[in-house]
């Protein structure tokens, strides 16, 4: 049996992808739409208060393609304040105009391959540390999110390796990640025992062509090339009130 | 030929996974409302009665995501039990406000791959074995359901282990479970010859986060690592009368 | 190349399987529903002179799970009158509140891996390997229904074995159906050209745990250990008039 | 690199299958039953001028079990032609009763393994050959519809075997085709850079049993057992204006 | 770690594939006809002004069976401008006769395998390499669409390969698609980080068998032979504004 990682978790996450109707939506009259954004623009001021008491944080983004139109991303403290926050938009007259299109559950995490040698210290007392478990989302003008698991596949078994081989591989693995400082950020949230897959991967970029020089860069990277398996990608563009507005102005 | 472990089996169960089509429900009136939620409420003091009788057990969990709003979790004696659970359900005029979401069907099951000595025991007359094969289902705050596999897949082939392998492999397992006594209750239903994966996983925990330590520890031991594959995973929070209430309050 | 196993064939099969629009039926008024329930007892009545006539069989279902609400299971002589079958249901007031939920093709199939000697014999003149090519559908509490292949997956590939081998490896197998004998009927049915597995596989027994056992036992054989796949299992109770009646009555 | 058959070709087909939306076409009166049947008709009528001017030709089935209702398949010279008639049944008043269900876009070919030493000759000049590239498709009793592939999967890879390989095994392969001749009619189409699988394989028979025959015995054949990989079969019975008035007759 | 090969990137690319609800067509009076088609045609009208200002470039296809109807290729120079695309069609009438089919998000590629030893020349300098990574989209008869990726399977691993190798492999494979110059002109997509594949291929040629035997020859190439995975393949015919008023035309 093989030693697994230490890892630290923050707070709980909600990817909520959704589509909109827009049959329904541009046959809807203009009373009805109005009421419709007012209930979805309270429901999202609410979130800005809970990012101020840092209680958590919310961000929103259109979805390019047929996948989705747009999606809301949640970090909170618990499984049920998540569930509140679904159940509300759901209840919202807006939300009649969307269908479901794909939601992900899982919770920020740090993946210790590298812990210090002091062992008495409680990682969450670090505020660099903490800060990372509990992030305020990045305004970033782009968005990508796909999951992913570590490979279990004959030769190719990641949890077979030992945990000096996964360190080794995982500390080279990461260097890719910090040439990309400025440029994308990234939040982990792992999933298992949560949801279809191991982790979420959450970017961020003004420029989002880093998201691919990224991603390609890092299939070449043993950890991905022999190890990663790879669910469907997400792209996006910030959504502002009034990017958001466009968007549904009929 | 490899030997099969002996098995013994208590109840059948049922994980009925559901999701609620809010705009129906936002658009019913005051009434329509009502009289679903007494029809359903009805619906489910019955199984209270059938738990007291010690004939059953059921829960009732919201699920986090879109994969489904909630779910209904029956033990019972009988496939014939558990049909009439779903037809009863499916009559409700609550049910004309919820859609098909997953289903699962098994049977709570023990894998022995550690038979006493003492041939002439009927381990059903041992009270501690009964309690486990027809268990009260716990009402912690939290749920984790997952279906899954052991694997076939070339020379990863749990099947094809002889049973003093699958033995040490399972005692090996079986340690880490128990290192998350009084943290989680899992309990395992046989599903071989019942629905599309050989086994179900019921989790519950007070603290979700749990599932993902206890899971994702697994995932480094051999059984898991090389020979488990996966189904989808749905984690969800206690439903009580108030807080399902409260979850469909308009 | 190697050798095909002789195979005998019997009545074709048409496994049809249904889900009921519980909304419909529970919406429409209480004429519309006698008039489907007459349609359908109609249509079911036909069946018994089928098979009192020797040209057929079926048989009816309930099953459990979202998978489907019953299955109708038909042997007759022609696809043909598999399609006409079909053709009537769909045109029955009843079925206006069904959808389809899965169906599967297939023909009654004798597999011979030890053929006798004396090769002046027409097999089909066998009263007894007839019965088995053209038999009336048991009345067994329960049924269970899988389709599975034959691997074909680089060194697990059961078509690349010789028949000496297939041979010897099909006889253990055949051993753990025949310790099953009186709990367990098996039909076997061949669907390579039909359906897109190779075989169905329906057993009838009056105690659904008999399925798992069966199914269980069978896995640690290297026929199913090493060449198996599997498709969805469907389990489910007999309907009487009587059972179907009951389960439809709002 | 390894050396690609030579393939003719000849006209391109489209199978167009379709489902039948049973409760509107009971719920139709009888003179919009009466005008979609006369459109349908009159639509399929134009298929016979085109078979006569040996421009194309056209077959009509039914198909058994719930993948579809019924099947169209088109040959036809170009893919412009094709696209109309989908255009154009999708207008008949008919096509409003019908849902897609699965569709495949391939082109009739011939692979030469063992081509001529004539260099001179050109094939399509052949009539034996021209023939079989625009052939006029069989009025059998049944029709089986197949997408295959041939495999790509570690050291089974069809595409890394030498051409003499290759050769020596389609030879094998085309004996056991040949031994049904008179018996099964098969119509390859190749449909590499148009659809999703590489090959479509059409069977046409009197007997649909030897579907079964014919596709069993090949798959103990190593280009079947070793390389190859099937889609969905699909099987049906022949319409003609007669069936398919008196299957559609409420 | 293998070395990724230099990528240059261009304009981003939006494949929307869509569907025509016919019945919804059909029913709709002349005047919602007339005003859906002329927002339509206004809609693609603006793309030719991008053309002409070399800021984009947009193509429309029908697509043959039942995977979509039509298909809108755009080329521009940012995420936001393909989003507010979608979203305008999603505004006009004639969106609401469709329904979603596909799509892919990509951005205009080259991958260079063989830099120049020039170090200090800007290649977007190059007017040659500018005009392939902000091509004016072919408007040849016949569309070809697919999604790909390179494996990553145990030995079949293409990103574990080194950089010489796998120019070796990619300059060959370069050389069949040179075999087709002037028949058919390629457009690479990357989308690693952006969709589901790693890249897609789009294909123009007036003649549709060219698609097959460039398809066809590459398999038997190492580089799709051992390490081409591939997703479904659309294949359509050029719209204009008359063809597709006759497509339309009831």
């Amino acid at each position: 049996m093989s030693e697994a990682a230490l890892t630290l978790e923050g707070w709980y996450a909600l990817h909520d992808f959704r589509s909109l109707d827009w049959t329904a939506w541009t046959a809807a009259d203009d009373e009805e739409r109005a009421v419709a954004l007012d209930e979805l623009n309270a429901f999202i001021e609410e979130w800005s208060g809970v990012e101020e008491a840092k209680l958590g944080s919310s961000a929103w983004y259109s979805i390019v393609g047929q996948k989705a139109d747009f999606v809301m991303v949640h970090l909170r403290e618990s499984l049920e304040e998540l569930n509140k926050l679904e159940v509300a938009f759901n209840k919202t007259a807006f939300a009649a105009f969307t269908t479901k299109a794909y939601s992900y559950v899982s919770i920020v995490e740090l993946s210790n391959y590298n812990p210090s040698g002091e062992s008495g210290e409680d990682p969450m007392q670090n505020p660099h540390i903490a800060a990372r478990l509990k992030p305020a989302l990045p305004k970033s003008k782009h968005i990508c999110f796909y999951p992913m698991n570590k490979k279990r596949e004959l030769a190719d078994n990641w949890y077979m390796l030992d945990m000096a081989k996964r360190k080794e591989l995982m500390y080279s693995h990461g260097l890719i990640g910090r040439g990309y400082a400025g440029k994308v950020k990234q939040i982990i949230t792992g999933s298992v025992g949560l949801d279809d897959w191991e982790w979420g991967v959450t970017l961020f970029a003004d420029d989002a062509l880093q998201f691919k020089k990224l991603v390609y860069e890092m299939r070449f990277d043993e950890v991905s090339a022999r190890y990663g398996e790879f669910g469907s990608f997400y792209v996006g563009n910030l959504l502002t009130f009034e990017s958001f507005d466009e968007m549904l102005k009929v």
